[in-house]
């Protein structure tokens, strides 16, 4: 099967026409068909500020009112997504913006409201895989924004380690799959204050041991569930490393066999 | 060779819910291959002043500096082209929003200064007319954005009245190609204030006529130029016509050969 590189980056990468240039550099030196997904909350967070829109958010998820998905949408649709495409045009690289609404590539329902209301918030329910595999077999690079929609017409906010997420797991019957995490640190690390102590390898059994002596805990824990749920659907290893280490050796692989 | 029909839509059809909701419906009704083109510009106007960014037009053209390009690329790209792609979607038209830069959709180049500096603001130099083909021979509908590139990492802000030309002529090779143009009004009209006296149709000779006679005048003769530079270029008719009307028989129709 063809290889497939998966790579989702945050929004402080996004942010800095540095880093972004640098990553893009990077990024295009993968081999084989790649995707890049992009996160842009900090950006959405000033916009939404300059335009007098408070930006409610809870464990980290954004309450997205309607004033709220308009912003985001001119963000992450917008400003964020067309830089990184015509920089990775500028670098040769045939790249292509999606939202979840374009060719249907991710349908989401709005999340229920319970005792929070997330308001125009998505959670995944289906993969176009047959877009990605057009678009990707023909040589483009798609570069996803944190939209989804419902196709009933609406454009829900939806979190983009989760769009990554999920992008993977549908495309394993196509492709070998590679999903990288970016992320301001190394790796998963021993020792939280020292980049160099990253752990280069978690399977289950590791992910037990740390988890039980607290080595590893907070917001890793979401980050290698999604993880490990990825490698048990099929894709073949998760990377969590620096955004300038997507090409090299260096940060921690997670995966479903046994090392 | 199959049908191919490219519908450009102004700021005032996007603007409106209800308006831009029948412009759809009336548009999935168009049989055969389509393509969108939108324009957005009276709500980048109305974002820039709520960001304090004064918007300064030279002959309904806008000047594009730094502060402004980041506007229309939220405005055309995020709000208005993800607005029409979840509502195509919504109705079953498998649409996909892209700009220039997407999948190098369309190059140009940066207006050189003269007297006026118009900043980033694109001339067409070249359309991908295999990426469009790709999309439209698999099904997909293209929604395209009124912004380009240079392929030096920059957006450009380009007129959609020539977006829309641009890629109508582009496609006359593989596709039977109508460019319809809507408009305020119900076509080209021999008394301005009668929105009956609708010009059925018009060839070189009967244009020459009445602009001798002045019957057609102001802003109707760049749009009358390009239409018939858009028929000379092979495209089969160009439609001048309301926006409620592109699925009807009424409009004015410029054609190349005599009637």
């Amino acid at each position: 099967m063809e290889k497939l590189t998966i790579v989702k980056v945050g929004g402080k990468i996004v942010e800095e026409d540095d880093t972004l240039q640098q990553l893009l550099v990077d990024f295009l030196k993968i081999e084989g068909a790649k995707i890049l997904v992009h996160g842009g909350g900090r950006l959405a967070t000033k916009m939404a500020e300059q335009l007098g829109i408070e930006s409610r958010m809870i464990d980290g998820r954004r309450i997205t009112d309607e004033d709220t998905l308009r912003v985001v949408t001119m963000v992450y649709a917008g400003l964020v997504n067309k830089k990184i495409v015509a920089g990775l045009q500028a670098l040769g690289g045939n790249a292509v913006g999606l939202t979840g609404a374009d060719m249907n590539i991710m349908r989401s329902d709005k999340r229920p409201v319970t005792t929070i209301d997330y308001g125009f918030a998505g959670d995944v329910k289906e993969v176009n895989t047959d877009a990605l595999a057009l678009l990707l077999q023909s040589g483009y690079i798609p570069v996803l924004s944190p939209l989804t929609h419902d196709k009933k017409g609406n454009l829900l906010n939806t979190n983009a380690d989760t769009i990554a997420a999920e992008t993977a797991k549908a495309l394993v019957q196509l492709f070998d799959v590679t999903l990288i995490y970016c992320f301001e640190k190394s790796g998963v690390l021993m020792d939280e204050k020292d980049d160099n102590s990253i752990i280069p390898l978690i399977n289950r059994e590791i992910y037990a041991t740390y988890k039980n002596s607290s080595v590893i805990q907070g917001g890793m824990i979401p980050k290698l569930d999604n993880s490990f749920q990825a490698v048990e659907a099929g894709v073949k290893q998760v990377i969590i490393t620096k955004a300038s280490e997507i090409t090299g050796n260096r940060g921690t692989v997670i995966m479903n066999s046994p090392p």
